[in-house]
């Protein structure tokens, strides 16, 4: 009972027996479905549609098109409303477009009574096309000609360029796209290229949603990781009061941020409106989830940081170009993201200079997925810090422990100050488990004399942000309801992905409360009409803050009931206190009486004195508070060298997420994110037509993720530390553990092959290109 | 905008155009279907029951027979917990019982695929019996050694014995069973016999329910009026714990007290979990609803009051014995409203007195039915009043204004001090516009020279009571929550069934808070896992009591929507005020800012310095108070003599409500009851086979309602008191219109034809009956 143990997931039995109910099971009985109509080009414009023969199709219900749909632009983005201006997110979406931005952009919607005679009848739709060529990369989009939003004539969505001066001021300019070694036009900065591709989430459920009307209100049942933003986007889309819409979110199948945007739910809700309110589902195919959702952004990066001879970082720079795809989404939150991030691992001397740029392209649109930037910012700067020690002879582990960041550590960008670093103790440990100075040598050792097999154990590390304050707001709204038996009910605005936050959270009410877990019902859907406001499930925040407004609150609830009891009583407050479900006497510690008792005596007394109460208490919880979370992946692998393949031995993974609220949730969630690390590591990545911008392997037949068969044997510790702005001393876990994945096991094949990889994914086609180039093999 | 206006429905396009959802559209896919094998005798017990034929049949995945059933005893009516165990409702039901007690008793349950194939599986189940003698009348059942509960051996379930002296004290005592027509054993009262039959609310919506499992919760969607209560009682049924039940109310098709009771929620929700909690549906046939729910209790009454000379009450006593059919369900509750508001209406000066009894019979079990007892009494008070009338040669109206209750009445019983009696003003409305004194002597000329077609004019009035303080705890919670835009979500656990109290609730919130009906929304469902407590339906307590409760929470939020406008712009809050959904100063009606404004700053301020708060406010109201409704019927009818046939010309309907909130729904209601109250008085009656206790017109063709056909014109009217208890000067609406029809109707007919019908329903059957026996028409 209560935090720190590895109590059973809320919502084992429902996931494990199928009763918890997804999207998809709730489509009402005679729901139409939509489908839509997408683009068979990837830059251009719809001349024309013609649905005639659409419309003779069966099942038919209505069809919809681009010139059809309110002609102001919606923001897609899953971010708390920010007051300030320049923080807003980017309007730059209609709910149908004429102007088509990829290949597979929504230009058309059929409705029909089924799912087939919904796809049947789309395919019947006749579209004119004026075609402009694809622009698949910052490079071909930014001043190009070709604009593909007004609002930015030269596809250059975002940058954010800073100059970090040795004192820690930070500098903010504007600089000019550019694709130069030279970092900032600097010659000593010149930097050397990385580059990550595309990648999808690839959740287990697929993205769907759908919409009814009850009266003027319009129903969107979505499994999208942010309600209360859904909420104001859909309005925002459609063009009616937040008020008049209600978000229902029920169990999700998986989400890593891909979840975190508005994608079809103002269709279906426009199409149910025109329809007099009849239900209207999107189920998405897993070939629409791939393209047609979000994705990771592609980072082309120019890298370049120095070290003097005491091996003490002295300067630091990087370029990020990253890829945003055809939509603003995330903006270029996520570029930016990264692009502080290369500043914040480790202590440096002298100037630091960072550049980034987001660029719009005929791609698909790319946000939120896990890490948020970070996972492709640390394949180059932890590349690099391997590089940088490899070339001056030192070990990779000595070198970063010399530059780590520590307690004390001021943000430059946001000036908070680190009190809860773990960085230290989990590289520590991570040496220690992983065997690492011995298998260095005995692996430098093997190798000599092994050319086909190379192993190697190489390490990156990380640190990541919990939460966006100040950025955005941070905050969160609990609410928890007595029932008369003593048990309670919690409702929270958070959402719960998988990633395990309905039981974290239960836990910490039941930590203040001392109402078991068993006792106590979590609601495991939030419903805009009813739910506390949460700004939702990204940034690792939910243990951290929305975390923080069940401590309030539980806190809150916990505080009434002992001031009920005195009251009924009449006994003075401070000597009581809780236990069991009971409230007591501090000194005797005797019970005066149950929960049960007190509730049941509040909500049913007919004593014509007291007045009843339905015991509840809410609150929000603001939190002006960041913190860093920590860990370090050590991964011993073998090379085939002629083959390209590398063979994961082991990986172990040492975290520092503060406190740990369940262990046996928080090891499964390092479990996942190494699985996710090495699919990003080894072999995912969306393959585009460089000529059409078609996609080639938006399937899980020839996009490989790793399977159960494929994991490796893995180690998983943490090193707990006490995050004071935490509220039980925890900080994020839920992005971080995909982090070093890839950096680490790249590591490993430079220890290993010698070789430094600077493109992602290491599959055997890059390794042994790579490999020939090195002379390791003949081409 | 706000009250006293007739603000369309909150529901009538969800209403309208079928948008809104209930029981049995909610159902999910794949659920199984659930059909109760029934007893085919009324009384006795069942040896034995042999599944194996049924099991056979194609679909079945479940059959539970009384054999299988939890053996501890749960009550089934709709009260809040009472913590005065005298006041706790009786506890003698199981969820299938081996002990039959009515045609029809549950005896076992079928579940599979289909309902047509739990039907025919239920159809194979073989019974076998030990037979007793149904015992059908109080008079049969009670101190009839054949027991039908072991809790109450002589089969009588309650008695209320009391008399009131002249100075208004009660003394309550114990009286014997009896059906002699001196009451109390008295010489002085020698009682009339009065009686009215069973019948059935016949609501549109016939009763349903599901049942399903998420993990440990059962989750229970039923059309029930009082779900926190029907929570209570299916956690008692099974016997797991309240907090692992939930229970969710969608939009109700009627109830008029009849879904006051739990009836087959336990069932489905035991079948659910004997299945691993697949959902289990059951929906009531029509025929099924009439006698297997509940039922208006059938009365015997003997009945005596005298005044003196002058026309003044002076002595009142009256005998109820009342028919409760097979369960307890809401026991005595019913006979005890009926035979203290004998005591209510007329200032009587000497003894007083009352006997009530509660029978146990072979019988459908009786409950709460739209006026709980008061029509069974009105129509033998009313119908007396008349007699004493006529045989002293006075007009009814001016003896009823002699002895009518007025301000400054104490009731005897729960000692509280009527302030709003507008019962005189109805009386004195209802004469003008019935155009009584012209028509009572216009009539008898008539009727004078007419055998066959009789005239006749006929008035009632009564008072019922809002609420059940101090019998039972009165509360109710209210929760509202701001949205960003400042539009707002109001949660009450209040009930609408159809009386229109989301509508008016909405109106309350409205009045307080000046944020227009269209952007306020009233959550439309229960669910106890989300919803503030509330007692629910029943008493017309709900504009009385739940509006209190959202009057309440409304004067909070706008105190808090104030305070927060005071603290964000600096100024102090006594110079704020609010209107038109804005904060404006007082002094120069300046807009300080809109809700919409706050309400986003509120929420999403990231100024380094403020709490956010995500607006909501919450809170119980506790009513200690009580209060009269009062109203009367005149009507104008003719008699058709020789074919027993009344038709109504007119229906005239004064009512006091204290203030009126929705003056469309209001006269809405009226118009509803006066249809229920003709059904009651012309022609609604169970009959049962006298030897087997069978149903004989269980249907809508055997069982007839007034349909739109059979609407008379009809004119209603209000008198408008203030009650200082209710939130708004309002009292209770809902159940009153139907109590004064029935001896209404009748006094017409006795000025029509001289006979005074004792006997409801007065359909031609009855009626010619009478009139033989009168001798105006011969056998």
């Amino acid at each position: 009972m209560g935090i720190k143990k590895s109590v059973k997931r809320v919502d084992a039995v429902q996931k494990a027996t199928g009763s918890a109910k997804y999207v998809e099971d709730l489509i009402p009985v005679g729901a139409l479905h939509a489908k839509m109509v997408r683009s068979t080009i990837a830059n251009g414009i719809v001349k024309s549609i013609d649905t005639t023969e659409a419309y003779r199709m069966p099942g038919v219900e209505l069809i919809l098109t681009c010139f059809d749909v309110p002609n102001h632009l919606y923001p897609t983005s899953g971010h708390p409303l920010s007051l300030d201006p320049n923080h807003s997110d980017t309007k730059d979406k209609l709910i149908l477009e004429r102007r088509v931005r990829y290949y597979g952009d929504d230009i058309a919607v059929v409705v029909a009574d089924t799912p087939l005679n919904a796809r049947l009848a789309a395919e019947k739709v006749v579209v004119e096309y004026e075609v402009f060529e694809p622009l698949l990369t910052p490079e071909a989009a930014v001043n190009n000609p070709c604009s593909l939003h007004e609002i930015r004539p030269n596809n250059e969505l975002s940058r954010l360029d800073f100059e970090i001066s040795p004192g820690g001021d930070v500098r903010f300019y504007n600089a000019e796209f550019s694709t130069d070694p030279k970092i900032a036009g600097r010659d000593d900065l010149i930097g050397v290229h990385y580059s990550v591709p595309t990648m999808n989430a690839c959740h287990i459920e697929t993205n769907g949603c759908f919409a009814y009307m009850e009266g003027r209100k319009l129903i969107v049942c979505s499994c999208n990781q942010v309600p209360h933003t859904l909420r104001r986007n859909i309005a925002d889309a459609i063009g009616i009061p937040v008020g008049n819409v209600r978000v229902i979110r029920p169990y999700i199948g998986g989400g890593f941020g891909n979840k975190q945007d508005t994608m079809y739910e103002p269709i279906v809700g426009l199409c149910s409106m025109k329809l007099g309110g009849r239900p209207v589902a999107i189920t998405l195919t897993r070939e629409e989830t791939f393209v047609n959702t979000r994705v990771r952004h592609a980072f082309d990066m120019m890298i370049k940081s120095e070290a003097d001879a005491d091996g003490k970082m002295t300067k630091r720079g990087l370029r990020i170009n990253s890829n945003g795809g055809a939509y603003a989404a995330h903006t270029h939150a996520v570029t930016a993201y990264a692009i502080t991030n290369n500043f914040q691992n480790y202590l440096t001397s002298g100037v630091q200079i960072g550049e980034s740029s987001t660029a719009y392209t005929n791609l698909p649109s790319a946000a939120a997925l896990r890490g948020y930037g970070i996972p492709q910012l640390s394949f180059a700067m932890e590349s690099e810090m391997d590089d940088i020690a490899r070339e001056n002879g030192w070990d990779p582990v000595d070198f970063r422990l010399k530059n780590i960041q520590t307690d004390g550590f001021v943000d430059p960008f946001d000036k908070f100050v680190v009190s809860s670093c773990g960085m230290h103790g989990c590289i520590q440990k991570g040496r220690e488990v992983s065997d690492w100075d011995r298998k260095r040598k005995a692996y430098d050792e093997f190798n000599k004399s092994s050319d086909k097999i190379k192993k190697g154990i190489g390490m990156a590390c990380f640190s990541y942000k919990t939460g966006v304050w100040p950025i955005q707001i941070e905050n969160a709204s609990c609410r928890i309801m007595m029932n008369e038996d003593g048990t309670a009910t919690v409702q929270v605005g958070a959402t719960e992905i998988g990633q395990g936050s309905d039981t974290v959270l239960t836990q910490m009410v039941s930590e203040i409360t001392t109402i078991a877990e068993d006792r106590l019902t979590l609601v495991p859907f939030c419903d805009t009409d009813t739910s506390p406001y949460d700004s939702g499930a990204y940034a690792s925040r939910q243990t951290y803050i929305s975390g923080g407004a069940v401590k309030q609150t539980a806190e809150l609830l916990r505080n009434k009931l002992l001031a009920r009891a005195a009251s009924v009583y009449d006994l003075p407050i401070e000597s009581l206190t809780i236990a069991d479900e009971r409230i007591l006497d501090k000194e005797s510690g005797q019970t005066v009486c149950t929960f049960a008792e007190l509730c049941t005596f509040m909500n049913f007394t007919n004593d014509h004195v007291t007045e009843t109460e339905h015991i509840i208490a809410e609150s929000t919880f603001t939190a002006q508070s960041i913190c860093f979370s920590y860990g370090v992946s050590f991964i011993d692998i073998e090379v085939d060298v002629p083959l390209g393949k590398v063979k994961i031995n082991k990986v172990y993974s040492v975290h520092d997420s503060g406190q740990i609220l369940n262990p046996a949730l928080a090891h499964g969630q390092l479990h996942g994110g190494i699985a996710m690390g090495i699919g990003y590591a080894l072999g995912e990545q969306l393959l585009f037509d460089q000529k059409t911008g078609k996609p080639l392997n938006n399937n899980l037949l020839d996009y490989k993720i790793p399977t159960a068969m494929d994991m490796p044997e893995v180690e998983t510790y943490f090193v707990e530390t006490y995050e004071p702005t935490g509220p039980f001393g925890n900080k994020g876990l839920a992005e971080p553990p995909l982090i070093p994945q890839a950096p680490a096991i790249r590591n490993a094949v430079l220890h290993a092959t010698g070789v430094g990889i600077r493109k992602l994914p290491m599959n055997p086609q890059n390794l042994v290109h790579a490999f020939i180039e090195a002379g390791l093999i003949e081409a």
